[in-house]
């Protein structure tokens, strides 16, 4: 199967780290769906970022859907399972994958209105409120994870790999230039950041 | 449990439909994202619609993940998954979902760029790429579920629920109103959106 689209995109870097982490053989084509738009869409029309290509040709579009394909793929081989077992357990994944992804929309919302329009299309209400979306997003998911114990780096979850390659992208991408939003107010998450980033290093050349 | 949101967002109706399909009792909060959002804000601070309340108080968020979460209960209470069996029928369903999400998520920035912000900060070029995605996804959908059984109205499925429920949202939201895009291009889409609508009755009132 081939893996399409940048890792810096959180959506596509969880499934490269979820394929690493069962040891799945992937290819990787590394295409924007910005700088690289008609290649990208001679391989899916609508443009979207993670595409999965299948063995048959076939592709998926949607980390999570993907990632629940990939699920399937591992409870055929037998490998483990990302997610945590056991009821409880599983709805606090649920939780912080949620958080998480919430977290994303927002931080790509704030990039998109300032990276693809002019600043006299920019609205000011608009990006006033995605940051306080924004806000409370990262401030629930801290309390959610710090109440969890740590990934130990040796069995990473979905919900850890998730919250990880979120917390990086906003980094990556806002730091501190969002009014009120400081990294430094979430040291769990720059904790979980870290540790998973230690195991992705096979993805860290593509990005730098 | 409680689902808070509005039923004519696809993402709050296809979590209300697959309750209703399982038998799952619920309450139901119609909280606006927009109107209501002092009033949602108190019960989740990151004011996104689909949140389910669980009875413990603790809630969730993002459709997919929630209706993940009514699975595991769903397979804990001896119901039937909403999901196809057998590794084929299961990708399609995948890919079905996945596509209508999209289709969903390009409707979405079409409607926010005309309602949440004046004529002179509405950005041409945006548009005109989410107008061109929205088209392939609506192509690749109609194509998909054309090559599939329609649901037979007695067992829907996950893959039926959402096609159905994100052309009824598109069909609503946008009408015939964006250039090149024509409801009548997707007769299968419209075809599964009056047969689950006709099973969701029980959601009709609150939203016309």
């Amino acid at each position: 199967m081939k893996l399409i689209g940048m890792l810096d995109s959180p959506y596509v870097r969880r499934v490269a780290i979820s394929l690493h982490e069962w040891g799945m053989a992937f290819e990787h084509d590394a295409l924007s769906v910005f700088r690289h738009y008609d290649d990208f869409k001679r391989v899916n029309p609508i443009v979207k970022a993670p595409t999965l290509v299948l063995d048959d040709g076939q592709w998926l579009i949607d980390s999570t859907l993907i990632i629940a394909y990939l699920e399937d793929l591992a409870a055929a081989r037998g490998l483990r399972s990302l997610m945590p077992r056991g009821p409880a357990a599983r709805i606090q994944a649920l939780r912080v994958i949620g958080l998480s992804l919430a977290a994303s929309e927002k931080t790509m919302q704030i990039v998109y209105e300032r990276h693809l329009r002019p600043e006299e299309k920019q609205h000011a209400p608009w990006v006033a409120r995605v940051t306080e979306q924004l806000q409370a997003a990262y401030r629930t998911l801290e309390t959610a994870v710090s109440a969890q114990a740590l990934d130990s780096g040796d069995t990473l979850t979905q919900d850890g790999i998730t919250a990880a390659v979120v917390f990086r992208f906003t980094q990556h991408m806002l730091g501190d230039t969002v009014p009120g939003f400081r990294l430094e107010d979430y040291p769990t998450l720059g904790a979980y950041s870290r540790i998973v980033e230690q195991r992705a290093s096979f993805v860290q050349t593509p990005l730098d």
